[in-house]
């Protein structure tokens, strides 16, 4: 009989074998960490003239019922395989048509909504309906009831921002449905905002649920007095005249983990380009501009929504004679709660990325 | 020679000689510590109808020089011997003339003004110039530089209020005058409540100075309508429609030692008793009513000031058919800071006190 | 020619055409959101007695080098695809014999070290070298510049743990090779215990680095001790004598994206079951028991690991004669930080789960 | 009838009358802020071999009853008319013979014993009771019950010290007897410490009572380990080895209004000055030296008592072969809690002030 020699080669293939059947891992062959995140949430612009006739196509085709609670068309960036707008945020463009209403429920991920078009409907969060218009932000933070529905004449388009994919990945979805329809509404039109919407000014010795941001309603009107008034005094570099809508409780982001901004870039203005290792999801709100992400140039304009991933380089100019509104969500908080927030100033060439190719999708 | 023999008495009496010759102090005669708090401040009335000619009256006796920097009424509570409103507060009324100015400093002590009347006067606070108006209230948070001056036409009055009693018990005042009469003005008028006075929003991003309060003006307009506003959705059975000026970077009062009020006492309304441990100094900036402090009936109307001394059961009522407004400074954040306040209601009686004497000066 | 007529599923295949090409998406036929969080993460144990013989095999099959920086196996729950031990939490073993060293670096995800077996290897972590003995925890908080390496005579084995997962799924991996194959040591040794290692003490005046927790470095000797005198007067129902390694300055976890915990698990206790929104990874330093994970039963003894997936009941029980010491990782601090942490008691039966069947990998 | 004319004094003089009677003040003639706090309170030092014989004494003269409940020397500043240590801190030496107690109760001042001679005395604080050693701390937080007593053969001499003249100066004196003379003792000894006493651990998902800091009784024997392994390690050039004893579950302050400080200054010591707006009360636990305090020189030796006066220069220097060991109490977290901590180094001189005289009571 031959006697048979074990080479090096099948040894450690014996090896390997062994490990594989315990369970185990010998992850030797490949670098375990990357110098720097490698994302894979790519930079994405998408077009209103694309979005608005698909969602009004789908308002004919589909009537929501129990099994399709809502009438929502995702943006799906080409780099998340989960079909999210980034690795931690979702984004949807939701229709309500005349009478339709979404039922009450809870769930664990957080959800804002931003009124695109369409005055008339309405959600009723922990028992505050708040009727809403386009500009409106309204807040379902992690867990309160909320329910939707619509009052108007016409279709109600809003932009729907959830932290579903921090939540899958966390493993920590929870939902529950409320035993009716509709919870009852306990509360006047505008009542967080009556408390808590003066600057400067609480109620005295109330204390507010420390599970709710007290604001759960920002009215448009509010909302652009705000940023015309600080346009006046001062600007950032970056982000031209930015505001985050906050809790007046904390001074702090209004949600655990959605930060939501508003911007306005004034004509002739281009910021200077830095990056973040947050991520974050624009809504033009009004006007045109473009960002340049990465080196590429994305343009933008009214009802368009577009992404800047996790540690790119990103900066914005409008080159128009009105002024731009951006709205966005970002994970920031998530990175500041956790430790993991940095940023970072574009030192070369005045602060401006040399524009390598433009965004066509 | 004869034989001398110790009592115990004149044993005694050599040690306690002993004791006091060693800086020692042996206190054993007295209880050290009351069951409860003794409160030398006393409630107390001013009424405007002696204070308003007295400081019209001053107007034409005194000029302010460097010698005498202010042309000031302290409110002087008869049971403090500093002649202070309260043990932790001052209290006084100001009267600026046509041109006056007061020349710039800052102080360890917080300052507040309240004005009362005249418009034209301003005071300027690390650079931001403050145009006042009657219930416009102004902050000096310890250490910041401000100087007041009056561009009227005609006499200017305001309220002052600092936390000197605290801060000489403290042992630990400071005071620095500026290098010329006048600190520049370096920022827009407005400028922290064009960054800060948005009811939800903050400038992204920025990080404002944490010794400074981010907003140092709190207008009248905006104070009172977010007064109204609650009123439409909420109430204190103690305090009726109360608000807290803050700082919206924290959420918490606006000043480390003062904590400021604006109150309604609606028609018809009589709150229930309560007490804290804190102090506080009422002006009543409209309409008429009366409180019970103590059982004492403490009448009131526009213009006067009444003190609320620690510990002391005070209900409001107001009998006429216009709202009335109190303005105070309280001295509850100091007690909060060191875990000293307590608060209680009055159990019996519906909340409300027996009035067994009607308060006159 | 004939006319060709639309169907109702034609028309939708062909609006879902559109939308797929608008990188838009339609989830309307599944359900959004389940009710509970479903766990991809399996209770799973590994054995000593298979670790133990493959990670000394590793030792005369591998050397580690540039290309291949360590000589781990890693733990790999069946349920995660990326061979992790949980969504959040990475774990492995790892083997450095006499000489070896892996060369300094830091990087963004969070890492701690428990010793396994040996002595005379240490970690250097910013500055401070840390001789590490059998039951010591050593952290390398993220973008902390950290080094190992063995002056010891034999093989020395030890749990690694890192919050990898949870990075990647952030997109925000930072790594940083150092230089030189070694940091200096600017430290003593014991520099931090020195500093920071007496309860209810702390150098007065000092400011520690906000980026580092100011201990890095746990010996056994102290934790055991403090373990047996917490066992004199308390312990809970649901995980025995149990203590968190903490930050002395805050009060709070030492690290802030993973809690690391040790328990005894005494002689005749059985706790009571309950459940968290965290998951965990258990290192059996010394005993025998088993634990009952959503009613299954997992048997452990020295030497081995185990995993509780989120959310899933969990009781431990000791029927031996001898103390079992659990060391942990867990993820609970992430969930606290972001407001997505639950916890749940076992209510029926006495808070015992019925046992359904048995583990066997 | 003669024409009376009326003289400006006369006119200032009718009006300052009218102010008084309508209680205001008008402060014109003097300036109402100082540069600088100007202390009351002195440098004091108070010698062991004044106090041992005469608190001695006080044992043989002096049986505590009810009406007198301790046997008390209070160490009275010379500036401080209530005969307290300083503005804000009253310490006192207490005697108790063999079987004598102190009834429980409690009150809104926080206080701390520092045992100077004897054991077999002890504290119970809420159900612990503590045993008391020469060098051990035990705190007796704001309104927490506590009582004395002592089963030690002979005398047992402690420092009591108390923000009794704060409490005071805040008019938020409260006060409670228990309704026995003991309270139950329901903890085990050292309760606390087992729960709380490992540095870097603490009870897993415990929570402590807020009101309470969670170890009430700090051995002499870890806490002079601590010194002398941070003094292996590092010390401040104003403090030398100096410990601050903390609350665990904070990392600050283990009390809100007074500091308690532990330090060392070793052989052949000079620290440098500083000096900040707290004020301190300094007793010499062993070992023998000087302070130098506003360029006032003061001796100390074991057993002597001394004051650093707020905002006053200070350096320490031990020219023996023994270290010295000072434990303190200050008024720091009072400050620091209101804003008004500063703080500043001795510039000139390398840090030291010149003598420019010796105390000598």
């Amino acid at each position: 009989m031959a006697l048979k020699l074990m080479t090096a080669a099948d040894a450690m293939q014996d090896f390997l074998g062994a490990v594989e059947r315990a369970h185990l891992d010998a992850p030797w062959s490949a670098p375990l960490m990357s110098h720097e995140p490698k994302a894979r949430v790519v930079p994405f612009v998408w077009r209103w003239a694309d979005i608005q006739p698909l969602i009004m196509r789908a308002g004919e085709l589909v009537t929501p019922d129990r099994a399709v609670e809502r009438r929502i068309l995702r943006l799906a960036n080409p780099g998340v395989p989960e079909k999210t707008s980034t690795h931690t945020l979702s984004t949807a463009v939701q229709l309500l048509l005349p009478g339709e209403c979404a039922p009450a429920h809870r769930h664990s991920p957080t959800a804002i909504r931003f009124i695109i078009q369409g005055d008339g409907a309405y959600t009723t969060v922990e028992g505050e309906k708040c009727p809403m218009q386009p500009g409106d932000l309204v807040l379902t933070p992690s867990w309160t009831w909320h329910d939707h529905g619509s009052e108007s004449a016409g279709p109600v388009v809003w932009m729907d921002g959830l932290d579903t994919p921090l939540i899958r990945s966390l493993q920590t979805m929870f939902y529950e449905p409320y035993p009716n329809d509709r919870q009852p509404v306990s509360k006047g039109v505008g009542d967080s905002l009556r408390r808590y919407g003066a600057g400067g000014l609480k109620p005295a010795r109330a204390t507010s649920r420390p599970d709710l941001p007290p604001i759960v309603h920002y009215p448009w009107e509010e909302t652009h007095a705000a940023l015309r008034r600080l346009a006046d005094v001062d600007a950032s570099p970056f982000d031209d005249v930015a505001m985050e809508y906050i809790s007046p409780t904390t001074g702090g982001s209004a949600l655990r983990t959605i930060g939501c901004w508003i911007q306005l870039i004034r004509p002739g203005i281009r910021t200077q380009a830095h990056r973040q290792t947050s991520s974050a999801v624009y809504h033009v709100f009004a006007g045109k501009g473009y960002s340049v992400v990465d080196g590429q140039r994305l343009d933008w304009g009214k009802g368009d929504f577009f992404v800047v991933p996790p540690w790119s380089w990103h900066e914005h100019a409008n080159e128009e004679g009105e002024e731009a509104v951006l709205f966005s969500i970002q994970d920031a908080p998530v990175f500041e709660a956790l430790g993991l927030y940095r940023e970072e100033a574009y030192a070369e060439n005045g602060g401006h990325q040399s524009i390598s190719n433009v965004f066509a999708a």
